[in-house]
């Protein structure tokens, strides 16, 4: 079982030190610290579980170390950057593995864009050696790339030429949409194995400067302290810290504080329960950060991520999720109004951001979520987005009208999908009549209304209800797993394209293609045959 | 061999019929005139011959029709619209050959909303009886849907459900993108075998109006005059006619009167030449109208249009494309002049759509396309579109510098991709003084200013150039095909996503990927398995 949970101290491949508001990770990755003993990562390759300590060091900073404001992304290695995603650890894995191992990288290196479109933290890559396929992949994701000008170090994305597999972690769309690299010269890149070095790499626009090997050092650190002077984050701390989320599995649930994921795997469900917070809750900037990791909006959304990508990697044959929410609406409703009131506020921005990225992480979770809204439940606001990112939601028109639903501030911009529109916009996508519509209207909604006004797929009554629901779970559960995926990727994300979904979307849709070719994984594809003997044999034909 | 060329009169598939400005374009498919003899197309159900006979009407009602301003697309049949594409040849057929096929498809129905957009003609789908994925979508594809409402006529996209497969031609995309059904109720539909019919439909937006059978036909009739009125072409003809291309055809060369696409199947290569106009050319509205299809800008890219079709179709296993262009530049840039003077005129209107059509198709033609400019080359305006379209260009150096390319006006927008940018502002993404720059740049511009101005891709001298290009032939060659299909579909289509580069991109890759998976093509696969004793067989692990 892989799990998500770890700690600075538990790192084998990263080290994080601090230099006032400037932050180093270095990456060191263990040979044999991989999550499989079937392969040494060498050179700096990576696989989940490094890439795992990346995401818990990007999250750590943003909310343990106000003060930096600035990262510097470069290796401990010498000569070495990064080798990219091992190839063994690729050629071994299942094709589902293959596909999550992709989906969480791009996710990580997605968060890092986010932090400095949003949080005030500049990232800056220090390329000081080798840095071919996920290791450019890793410095594109950075907002500058500095390359050592050593004569031999260079940027490369092999991965077409050598394996016949595309760089699945954002390479060439952040390669012609984020560095507006010319299209042609792109093509030229991507199909040499030996990379781009020097000042050529420079003119093309795949670094932003290159520095002779005695100066890298100090032009590395002058220019992240040029960086760190442009945020907006606090100068000094304290931040808050992000103590383990210590859940209780069984063989048929993972439970938090306030999230449980109960699985029945004879039917291939899963239950996903949200329950509202209890109590008095913070309401000021200082009880917030006193209450740190407990402050609810942060405790549940963390454990709702966390639930998430256990339920991916751990548990492939769950097609099915039921989505549920228990306990005080108001409380909820209270709580958003806490946080977008405070949202100027370096944590508080955080906490949303961190709601954000786990709202998305739902969104690209390749499982049916249906919402069921039943008395008792709390979708409102913030967690009434949970029924958004729902593919359905059923909500029981019971007879004495008592089962509601309500909006918040939080469900009109805060929380955006990564096409740029909230999911409501998505959902009224052409319609800003609706928004302002529903902008206007306060307090509860019963399912009647809800059904009405489209916030809500369907809204049986009393009667119906039982059977309507069990139907809707085994039909779903019975339909090809494949067929759902590729469907709701398209449902799910109506409207504009950005960088962010081009990637999940065009990107990981022909990279899933190729991982599925006897091209690449065949016996004599190019991804089996690397390092072996003889030349990979492919089928000619264009596709 | 599959050719694209047809005539009305040798239709077996569709009836086209004219009633002053609407057109009936009524589908009446035989069942034993598929393409293969391994299938019956019954029920009105298409395979790529249909489509091919399709495309055709469509685009004689743009260029022998200008009288026509609507268009109702129908069945000729009782109670059936359309049963979309057939199982059973989708079932038999190869990969590449259902790829294809539905790229077809999806370029034939994005015609139609060219047509729409541009030409000043309306669709209406009048959906007289069933109407079932392909169906659907081909309804989809027209401006307004009549569905009638005989108590048993749905809409429905059952690929999903019953096929494990999606549907092939935009169903979901513009189910959710163009007429916004909210993606919750499009998630229902989908996966809902019986489709929805009546009221339903309409209130869901599936469609636009229901129409009891009694009234349909006056129904139809009424609203397509009505959008007839809305247009703005020529009251009365007469047209110009499209006469068969007749290309000469050996083993080794198709050749055209302006084009030629030579074979090198032992190399994967081939070289696809166009040549530019020689002797006088019309210059004004009447003698273009007289020339009619053998005027050089719509002869040449016909021509060019069915070299990149037959490649696609029958020539698999070319891998990479040589593009050439041959005589006068300055021909190609008075023609230009003349386009882009005259545009208001719906012929030269047509024209130019047309040639936008080409070059997209080009775009999207999953082969390698290096453009070789070389003395005597007329890479200009129109035709240098065919360079930018490249994957790569190679601009001979020679010493005397008389090797030239040359801008126009057609450069600057009359032939946008399908991402809505045109190839220039796609290659120099996020620099519009770039473009600036370019348009204020007037006449010839040798190699070096070419390589400069970021117009070519490489300019090696006289010296380096065989070996040059003769390498990078070779290395394309080399690579597996699906990597650069899969790289190439990243990397052309930098910038903004639209509905239409969303088919392309998100929903056909991920369809594409399906067409691999053992859940739909497997033995015991859904689309493998569909209409055999017993159920499919799934994998329930999802990716």
């Amino acid at each position: 079982m892989i799990t998500f949970d770890t700690t600075p101290a538990a790192y084998q491949h990263w080290k994080l030190s601090f230099d006032g508001p400037v932050a180093t990770l270095a990456m060191d990755v263990k040979e044999d610290g991989g999550l499989d003993p079937g392969y040494k990562l060498k050179l700096n390759s990576y696989d989940l579980g490094v890439d795992i300590e990346l995401a818990d060091a990007i999250q750590r900073i943003r909310f343990e170390h106000p003060e930096v404001h600035a990262v510097v992304i470069t290796s401990f290695r010498e000569r070495i950057f990064c080798a990219g995603a091992n190839i063994l650890m690729l050629r071994g894995s299942t094709h589902g593995s293959k596909v999550n191992f992709c989906k969480f990288t791009n996710e990580t290196r997605l968060a890092i864009e986010d932090a400095s479109a949003h949080s005030g933290i500049t990232f800056l890559a220090a390329v000081n050696g080798t840095c071919a396929g996920g290791g450019y992949e890793l410095a594109l994701a950075c907002d500058e790339i500095i390359l050592v000008d050593d004569g031999n170090s260079s940027v490369a994305l092999p991965e077409a030429p050598l394996l016949g597999v595309l760089p699945g972690t954002g390479g060439l769309t952040r390669v012609v949409d984020k560095r507006c690299v010319r299209r042609d010269l792109a093509d030229f890149f991507s199909t040499l194995v030996e990379g781009i070095k020097g000042k050529r790499a420079v003119e093309w626009g795949l670094v932003d400067r290159v520095s002779p090997t005695s100066q890298f050092r100090d032009a590395v650190a002058k220019r992240a302290r040029e960086l760190a002077q442009e945020s907006d984050r606090p100068a000094t701390g304290p931040g808050i810290t992000l103590n383990p989320l210590n859940p209780t599995v069984t063989d048929s649930a993972i439970t938090y504080s306030a999230v449980t994921l109960a699985l029945n795997r004879a039917k291939r469900t899963a239950e996903l329960t949200v329950q509202a917070p209890t109590g008095p809750q913070p309401s000021t900037v200082e009880q917030i950060a006193k209450a740190g990791d407990q402050f609810w909006p942060l405790r549940a959304f963390r454990e709702l991520d966390d639930a998430l990508l256990r339920l991916r990697v751990n548990e492939p044959e769950i097609g099915t999720v039921i989505v549920r929410t228990e306990g005080d609406m108001q409380a909820v409703l209270a709580l958003d109004a806490t946080l977008v009131s405070l949202r100027e506020n370096w944590l508080v921005r955080e906490i949303v951001l961190m709601m954000k990225r786990t709202l998305k992480r739902m969104d690209l979770t390749s499982r049916t979520f249906f919402a069921f809204i039943e008395e008792g439940s709390a979708f409102a606001g913030s967690l009434f987005e949970l029924a958004l990112a729902a593919d359905r939601s059923y909500m029981l028109h019971d007879d004495a009208e008592a089962n509601v639903i309500a909006l918040s501030a939080m469900n009109f911009g805060p929380l955006p999908m990564s096409n740029g529109l909230t999911r409501l916009e998505t959902r009224f996508l052409g319609n800003a009549e609706k928004i302002e519509e529903l902008r206007s209207h306060d307090g509860p909604i019963n399912a009647g209304d809800a059904e009405e006004l489209g916030l809500v797929t369907f809204a049986p009554d009393e009667i119906d209800w039982d059977d309507e629901v069990r139907i809707a779970i085994e039909a779903r559960a019975a339909f090809s797993p494949d067929a759902m995926t590729g469907m709701e990727a398209n449902l799910r994300f109506a409207g504009p394209e950005t960088m962010e979904t081009k990637i999940f979307g065009r990107l990981t849709a022909w990279q899933n293609w190729i991982f599925q070719r006897p091209n690449a994984v065949g016996e004599h594809g190019a991804l089996k045959s690397y390092g072996e003997q003889g030349r990979p044999e492919f089928d000619w034909k264009r596709t």
